[in-house]
């Protein structure tokens, strides 16, 4: 199981240790290119990027490494209903925008670049793995994929969503726990109260699936490696850790604020994007926070507040930044993503070694 | 650190497994004394006991066993302002009790027993360990507990929880992750959506703390254990996984629903007690989920729903029954509890193991 296992076989990678896919910027081609370099997955967070940019995103990471690395996508959703703001959100987006000094109610163009643009992107470059989040990937999708011998890793928050994946033909399936940071990617009906935490969701998770499980949530070190490892998982996903690595892209403040906050600290908002995401806890989460009924839906409510984060990013307002982090913030260590790599690797051994030496 | 560590040491106990104590009629002095028969640490769930019946369920465990066991009790809250249930909340009830045949709107009698009395009876039984729920120890118990030698436990589901109950002398802290049944443990005003998972408390919490931490939430086999010891834990309380176990005085339809339940079939409620507390979700759960801000705090609401769970429990009702489990309930396993317990010193031998040929 370590270092060699299904998944590294499968993904072959080094090491168990996949990067995680933050869309928005944060997976730089340097910061997937180090990863994979040091014998890890880097991914590629593209769910916001043109087919143009992903050409262009995977063309860079090309030019900083030969080893396999991954692309990941949103599955597009239907948009139904009154797709308006209720009168509170408008309210609290406008005044965001007068505190940030930018006109309010503007137009915002179209809500999520097109999916099938997107695909053609990932199957024209060939990426050697193609991850995705919030659904399953339509068949003749999958079928394209598997016929160039891409791997395939679907993203499940219950055994539910594991057990979907599997049966739509994924080679592998992220255990994305409660603890996990950024967008969740839950996709079938559930209660909002229906956040499985990573020590429950993965040995059930992997006591359902032939496929392996890839642990995700609140991993930032050693310790949380060899834990998902003995939970029955075969490699894990660390997002925040690398988020605030040298060579990612996330706004400094961004880093900074990740680098000061304690487990208490993050909580679940639509405010930013429509759909459930945990991040460090700020004004605007705060305020939007009573008025969750009147958020659109994703990608509706993501176009509209593009304005306000972009604004705030520019003026280093923290206030109305997306400051995505998991419940693991208090373990965060700024370095650079290889010397994490060689950390991690050596915290993870070591944890092993003290199991080795007692049983 | 398996099996002897910190935890055992001043436990005095072979296996660092703390059965979890489930108040309300689960931890009978069978499961407890067969717990501590075996190895582990029983704990008497002697939340809602009166000081008599403390006494004389800690008698009974002693005619059972000679070994090391706990008690545990609730730190009682000051009860402030208006303590009626709303509108709703009131209507909800009564409709249950109707469906039940009861009177509606009861005599309630007291909220909860005087800890004044339970704290008496803990005390003059020189009990070995003590454990607590819901708060900080006052002084003057922490000072009598420890002249009398008794190891005292705190409850944390934050690092800032854990912070202040090592400072007010506890010599162990559990941690309680959000995967948990029954009631959380939280007594900091955090935020609700404040639901740290075991994967980042642990760590996070054992880097802070000098006293040994107990992982709990989630953990029903050895893959859990491992998984916890890994983390920097260096024991684990395990609930849910004794609850279904033969000698556990739970409700048969308790054990049926945990015993038939997944992952994603559980969800925080204030509905019963006025505390969140994970349950497998029902009818009752469901109904009163929109009135939360109407629902009374612990333990006025506990008070005023004891007739309708005691009629429910008494008809076999499901839909009124507090169904208390944590979110590893897909991994439960019905046998007596020797048997879990040689199960989960197993299966814990064996997650090490593998890990031990590989590092």
């Amino acid at each position: 199981m370590w270092p060699t296992n299904e998944a590294t076989k499968r993904l072959h990678v080094q090491w168990p240790i996949v990067q995680a896919p933050m869309a928005g910027g944060v997976t730089t081609p340097e910061l997937v290119a180090a990863v994979s370099n040091a014998g890890g997955l880097g991914s590629l967070g593209a769910g916001y990027m043109s087919g143009e940019q992903i050409r262009s995103a995977v063309r860079a990471i090309r030019q900083l490494t030969d080893k396999p690395f991954a692309v990941n996508l949103f599955i597009p959703e239907e948009i139904t209903g009154d797709t308006r703001p209720g009168e509170n959100v408008r309210r609290l987006m406008n005044e965001a925008r007068r505190r940030l000094g930018i006109p309010e109610d503007p137009d915002v163009g179209r809500f999520a670049e097109p999916f099938e643009e997107q695909m053609a992107a990932v199957l024209e470059e060939e990426v050697p793995v193609f991850s995705f989040t919030f659904g399953i990937l339509e068949e003749r999708w999958m079928t394209e994929l598997k016929r160039r011998g891409v791997t395939v890793i679907g993203t499940a928050t219950t055994v539910r969503e594991g057990v979907a994946l599997e049966a739509s033909g994924v080679d592998m399936v992220v255990a994305q726990g409660s603890e996990a940071g950024g967008h969740r990617g839950s996709f079938l009906p559930d209660s909002p109260d229906n956040l499985v935490g990573l020590m429950a969701l993965v040995p059930q998770l992997a006591d359902r699936l032939s496929v392996p499980v890839i642990a995700a949530g609140g991993i930032m070190d050693g310790r949380g490696i060899a834990a998902a490892l003995a939970l029955g998982a075969e490699a894990v996903q660390v997002g925040t850790a690398f988020l605030v690595c040298t060579e990612s892209g996330a706004h400094p403040l961004h880093k900074q604020a990740i680098l000061e906050a304690g487990d208490d600290q993050t909580a679940l908002t639509t405010a930013f994007s429509g759909k459930p995401a945990r991040g460090v806890c700020n004004r605007f989460m705060r305020e939007m926070a009573p008025y969750r009924d009147e958020v659109p839906p994703y990608p509706v409510q993501n176009a509209l507040t593009r304005d306000i984060r972009q604004a705030a990013a520019k003026q280093r307002e923290r206030d109305y930044l997306s400051i995505w982090a998991g419940q693991g913030v208090g373990l965060s260590r700024q370095m650079d993503a290889s010397a994490l790599m060689r950390r991690l690797v050596e915290e993870t051994e070591q944890a092993m070694a003290r199991f080795a030496g007692r049983s």
